[in-house]
C-alpha cells in the first residue's frame, strides 16, 4: 500500500481523538498537509502552549492557568453554594448563563459501571474535603451551605446526583438537583415522554 | 466569560480544520488538555514532522517523501496509462483495489464555479505537461496512451471529467471515463434514478 510513515503517524495520533474515526483522520491529516504551513505549525505550537501553560485548579478541577483558578478566589463570588459539574465545558455553559454567581466543582465525568467509571475515578473525595467543616481540619471553604447536582440528565448523570445526593445527606447541607422538564423553545409535541413526565413530576405553583 | 488564553488560541487553530466547528473544536481542546501529556505532545509532534517530511510529488501530485514519489519511478508500473484523480485520498483509494498499475496524476480539486475552483487552479498544465510527446520537449512521459478520467461521479467531477476529456481530444490519446452505475453490494431499490439511469446507458454484453 502506497502511503507515507509520517502521515501514518500523524493519523494514528489524530484517530485518538474523541469523535474521530479512520476516515476523518485521514482527511485532517492531508488537510495539515496541503494547508499553509505556518497554520498548521500555529496548530502544533497551541497543542504544546496548552499542556505547558494550561492545569487543573486544584480546589475546583477545572482549567486555569494560575491555581486556585480565577472562579475559586474571585472575593466577588458567594462561597456558600457550589455547583457540582461533571466537566469544565459545563462551567462555560453555566458561565454563559451569567445566573450563577457560586463556586463550581468539577467532577471530571459521571458514575458509569459500563464505561468503568466508578467513585474513586471522579473528584468526590475531593468534594468532601470542601464540604468538611474548618474544626475538622477542613478548609475555609466549610462555609459552603448548598450544594447543586449539575451532572448531566441521563443515566449517568442522574446515577451520580443520586449517589452524591445519599452521600452528602449526613453532612446536614442543602442538597439540590436542577429542574429537569421540557427545554424552554421546544414544542411539547416533539418532547420525550421521560421529558414531559419529569415536567409534570416538577410543576411549581404558578407565582 | 472565564476562559484560558491559550485554550481559546488552540480552539481557534481547531476550528480551521475541515469539519471542526466550534463545538467540537471546544471537546477537542478539553480532550487534549486532560489526554496523557505525551499524547498531546505525540500530536504537536507528528503535525510538525509531516510538514518537515512529506511534500508533494512535482509529477503526479500525490504526498510524497521522495521527489518524484515511488508511484511515479516504479519501473513495474504501467508508464503507458495515467489515472486523473481530485485527491490523494482518491489514490489510495484506487491502490487499495490492487487493480490499478498505472501512474497517477491528482488535480488537487475539482471544477466548482460556487467554490471558485476554475481551471488554473487545478494541477491541468503539468497533466497537458505530461502528456506532451518527448520530441515536442516533453518529458519521457510522452509514452503515454490512455487517460482515465477517475474524478468524482459528482457535479464538479464531472464538469471536470468534460472538461478535460474537450481538453484532450484534439491529442489523440485514448480517453476514457469510469463506469458509473449501481455500486457492488448495493439494492436497486434504493439506487437512486440518476444513478440508475446511468447503469443502463453504460450496460455492456454478458461476455
Amino acid at each position: 500500500m502506497y502511503s507515507s510513515k509520517y502521515l501514518e503517524l500523524l493519523i494514528e495520533e489524530l484517530v485518538k481523538l474523541p469523535s474521530i474515526g479512520h476516515k476523518s483522520a485521514q482527511r485532517l491529516a492531508l488537510h495539515l498537509l496541503r494547508a499553509p504551513r505556518e497554520d498548521a505549525l500555529r496548530l502544533a505550537e497551541a497543542i504544546r502552549a496548552v499542556r505547558e501553560r494550561v492545569a487543573f485548579c486544584t480546589v475546583c478541577g477545572n482549567f486555569t492557568e494560575q491555581d486556585p483558578c480565577p472562579l475559586c478566589v474571585d472575593p466577588e463570588r458567594d462561597s456558600t453554594v457550589v455547583c457540582v459539574v461533571e466537566q469544565p465545558v459545563d462551567v462555560l455553559a453555566f458561565e454563559r448563563t451569567g445566573r450563577f454567581k457560586g463556586r463550581y466543582h468539577v467532577l471530571g465525568g459521571a458514575l458509569s459501571p459500563l464505561d468503568g467509571t466508578s467513585p474513586e475515578d471522579l473528584r468526590i473525595r475531593e468534594l468532601l474535603e470542601r464540604l468538611r467543616p474548618p474544626e475538622d481540619g477542613g478548609e475555609a471553604a466549610g462555609e459552603i451551605r448548598e450544594v447543586i447536582l449539575a451532572t448531566n440528565p441521563n443515566v449517568a448523570g442522574e446515577a451520580t446526583a443520586l449517589y452524591l445526593s445519599r452521600l452528602l445527606e449526613p453532612l446536614g447541607l442543602r442538597v439540590t438537583r436542577i429542574a429537569r422538564g421540557v427545554p424552554m423553545g421546544s414544542d411539547l409535541e416533539y418532547s420525550d415522554q421521560v421529558t414531559l413526565a419529569r415536567a409534570l413530576e416538577g410543576r411549581r405553583e404558578v407565582e
